[in-house]
C-alpha cells in the first residue's frame, strides 16, 4: 500500500524518466538540467529566510560515454527507488552502492558518486531522499527533555515516548525519517532548545539538572548534524514554538555546524527551507568567549585558518557578528572546545556561562 | 550517600596515596609498580578464558622531575575522583583533562596522558573507570530485541524499558555504566545475540524482520565497541545464557573488533574477565566468505597488510581458524564490507547468509 506522498514521489521521478524517453523519441540526445551545487550559487531566499541554490544551472547530457553512463545510472536508481517504495522497504546509501554491482554498465564507481546522485534526484524531482527510502549509515542524535514523541516504527506499531520519563540517560534517539507520517510531537514543559555539539557537554547539562531547572530541551548534534536532526529541530521550532540555541566548540568547523542548523548547508541547499531554522541563535564558543573566560586553547592549524578565511567569503557568514568573530579568531590564532569551560569547574557552564548567554539573548 | 562499592573504591585509591605517604615518611623516593601494557605482556588466563596482562611490570618513580610530576598528577586525579564519588557526580575524560588546568604542575599535557593514567589507576587499584565516575565522550551502542531493561537514571528514578516494545526504530541506547546497581536485565523471547559492526546492517536485520523470525537480539557495536557495550554483552551472555555471535566487515580492523568482544582488548587487558565474552563466535565477513559469495572488494592498503601481519603474532589470533583466514586475506589482498552482501539483494543476508552461518554454528 502506497500513501499519497509516495505516489507523488513516484510520479515526480517518473517525469524524469518520461523526459529522457521523449527526448530519445524525438531523436534528441537526452539531457537533464540541474542546479550548480557550489558556494557561488548560494542565494538568500527572503521568503524562508534561508540560503538556497540560485539560478546557475549545469546540464548533464549523453553526448559522451561518461554522460550516457551517468544517465543510465540515474534510470537504474529511479527503478530501484520505485521498487523500494512499492515493497515498503528502505536501504542505506551504502547498500544501494553495492546493489549497483548488479546494474552492469550502470554500476557506481564510488559511494560518493551514488550519494551525490541521490541528492541530484532530490533537486530535479523536488522530493526528498527520505521519500526515496534511502537512509544514511547512522541514525540521528539524542534528545532529553519534556516533550512527547509518537513514533510509527518499522513494524507499523505506534510508540509513545516521553523524552524525559520513558528513556534512559542516553535519551530518545531521533530516527532517520521524522516526517509527520512517522513522527508526531506533543509539547511538554520544555521552553527552549539547546542544541549541543558534543556528547560530553550534553551529558554535563543533563547531570547538572539544567533540564529541570530551566525547562530546557537538549539535543545532541553529534558533530555536523544529520538531516533528520536538523529537520527535527525545525519541527520543534515551528510546531512547539521553541526558540533554538546552538552550543558548539569554538573553531571554524563548529561555526559551520551552526550555519547548517540556522541557514542551511551548501550540500543540501535545495532543501534548506525544510532543514534550516533561521531564528537559531549561536551561544558559543566564540573568539570573544575564549578571551573573556580565559579558556584553554589549541593553536589554529593551517586547515583551520583556510576554513576561517573561506567563511569570510561565505554569504551565510556575512553579518557583522560573524565577520568580527571570525576575524578575531584569525588574529588570536587560537580555538577552544566547549568542554574547556570545565577549567572553571564542572558547574561553571550551567551556573554562569549558559545563564548569562541565554539571558543576554532573551531566552531566559 | 556513598554505597558499599563506592566506599571500597575510595579505600582502594586511598591505599595508593598511603603507600606514597609511607615511602616519603620512611625517607624513600616514592615509586609505583604497574603492569607493562603491551602485546608482549598478554597471557591467556585459563580460569576466565580471556587474555590478560602477564607478570611483566614497569615501575614509576620520583627520581626524575618527569617521574615526580607523574606522581603529582596521579594524586590530583585520585583527589578529583574522591570528590566526584562523595558529591555523586561524574565527568567525561575530556572534562577531567581540562579541569587539570587548575592543578598547577599537575596539569596534563594531553588527553592521551590523562586517559592512560585513569587506566593505570584501574590496574593498580583493581577498581574500574566506571567506579571512578569517569565517562567517555560517547555513550554505548543500541539494542533491539525482546529483553527488558530496568535502568536507574541520573535523577535516581528507575525506568523499565522493553527493548522491542518501548523504543523507536533506533532501539535502546546502552548507558556508560551498566553495573547491576544501575542496570538490571530481565529475559524475554530473545534466544541469541548478533553483535553487528555497522548501523546499516543493524537496520537491515531489523527491517527484514530477523528479530521476530529468529528471536534474535541485535546489538549495534558502532565500530570498535565501547567498554559498556562489551560489558553489557557479557552480562547478557552470563545472566540470560544467550550465545553471542559477532558480525563485522571483513578486514583486519574488524577482526580486532571481534577479538575485543571475545578475548579482550590489549588496552583493557586488566579487566578482560569483566569485559570479554570468550564463547563469542565470529560469523564473518571472512576471507572465505569473500570468495564463496563473490563479494565486491577493496584492495588492502599498506596499513591493512601491516595490521594483518601484526595479528599473526598476536596471541589472541593464534588458533587455526584465524591463522588461515588472515593468511587467505593476505594472499588475496582484498577486503570486503558486510554491506557488500547487498550485491545479492537486500534479503540475501537474512534469507541465506546468516541462516547458513548460524545453523553451521548450532545457534539456529
Amino acid at each position: 500500500m502506497t500513501n499519497e506522498r509516495q505516489k507523488q514521489t513516484m510520479d515526480g521521478l517518473g517525469k524524469i524518466v518520461e523526459s529522457v524517453y521523449d527526448q530519445l523519441n524525438d531523436g534528441d540526445i537526452p539531457k537533464m538540467d540541474i542546479s550548480l551545487r557550489s558556494k557561488k550559487n548560494i542565494e538568500f531566499d527572503p521568503r524562508h529566510n534561508v540560503w538556497k541554490y540560485g539560478d546557475l544551472q549545469t546540464s548533464r547530457n549523453c553526448k559522451t560515454v561518461k554522460g550516457a553512463t551517468m544517465m543510465l545510472k540515474t534510470l537504474h536508481m529511479i527503478d530501484f527507488i520505485d521498487t523500494m517504495i512499492v515493497e515498503n522497504r528502505s536501504s542505506t546509501l551504502r547498500e544501494m552502492y553495492y546493489i549497483s554491482e548488479g546494474w552492469g554498465n550502470g554500476k557506481f564507481n564510488s559511494q560518493d558518486e551514488s550519494n551525490m546522485m541521490a541528492e541530484d534526484l532530490e533537486i530535479v524531482s523536488k522530493y526528498m531522499r527520505e521519500d526515496f527510502k534511502l537512509r544514511p549509515e547512522e541514525s540521528g542524535a539524542s534528545i532529553l527533555g519534556d516533550i512527547t514523541i509518537s513514533e510509527l516504527n518499522r513494524k507499523g506499531e505506534r510508540k509513545t515516548i516521553n523524552c524525559n520519563d520513558d528513556v534512559g540517560d542516553s535519551g530518545y534517539a531521533i530516527p532517520y525519517n521524522v516526517e509527520k507520517e512517522k513522527v508526531t510531537i506533543k509539547p511538554g514543559n520544555a521552553k527552549f532548545i539547546v542544541a549541543i555539539e558534543t556528547g560530553g557537554m550534553f551529558d554535563r547539562l543533563a547531570e547538572n539538572g539544567f533540564i529541570e531547572k530551566h525547562n530546557a530541551l537538549l539535543v545532541h548534534l553529534k558533530g555536523q548534524p544529520a538531516r533528520c536532526t536538523r529537520r527535527f529541530i525545525k519541527r520543534l521550532n515551528e510546531e512547539l514554538k521553541l526558540p533554538v540555541t546552538v552550543f558548539t566548540d569554538g573553531d571554524p568547523w563548529s561555526f559551520r555546524i551552526f550555519a547548517s542548523v540556522a541557514y542551511g548547508a551548501i550540500k543540501t541547499a535545495h532543501i534548506s527551507d525544510y532543514l534550516a531554522t533561521p531564528t537559531s541563535q549561536f551561544i558559543g564558543i566564540t573568539a570573544t568567549d575564549i578571551l573573556n573566560y580565559k579558556l584553554p586553547t589549541d593553536r589554529l592549524s593551517d586547515q583551520d585558518v583556510s576554513a576561517l578565511k573561506s567563511e569570510l567569503t561565505d554569504p551565510r557568514f556575512k553579518d557583522q557578528f560573524w565577520v568580527s568573530e571570525i576575524e578575531a579568531m584569525l588574529s588570536m590564532k587560537q580555538k577552544a572546545e566547549q568542554q574547556a569551560l570545565a577549567k572553571h569547574g564542572l558547574d561553571f557552564v550551567t551556573d554562569k556561562y549558559l545563564p548569562e548567554k541565554l539571558t543576554d539573548l532573551g531566552v531566559l
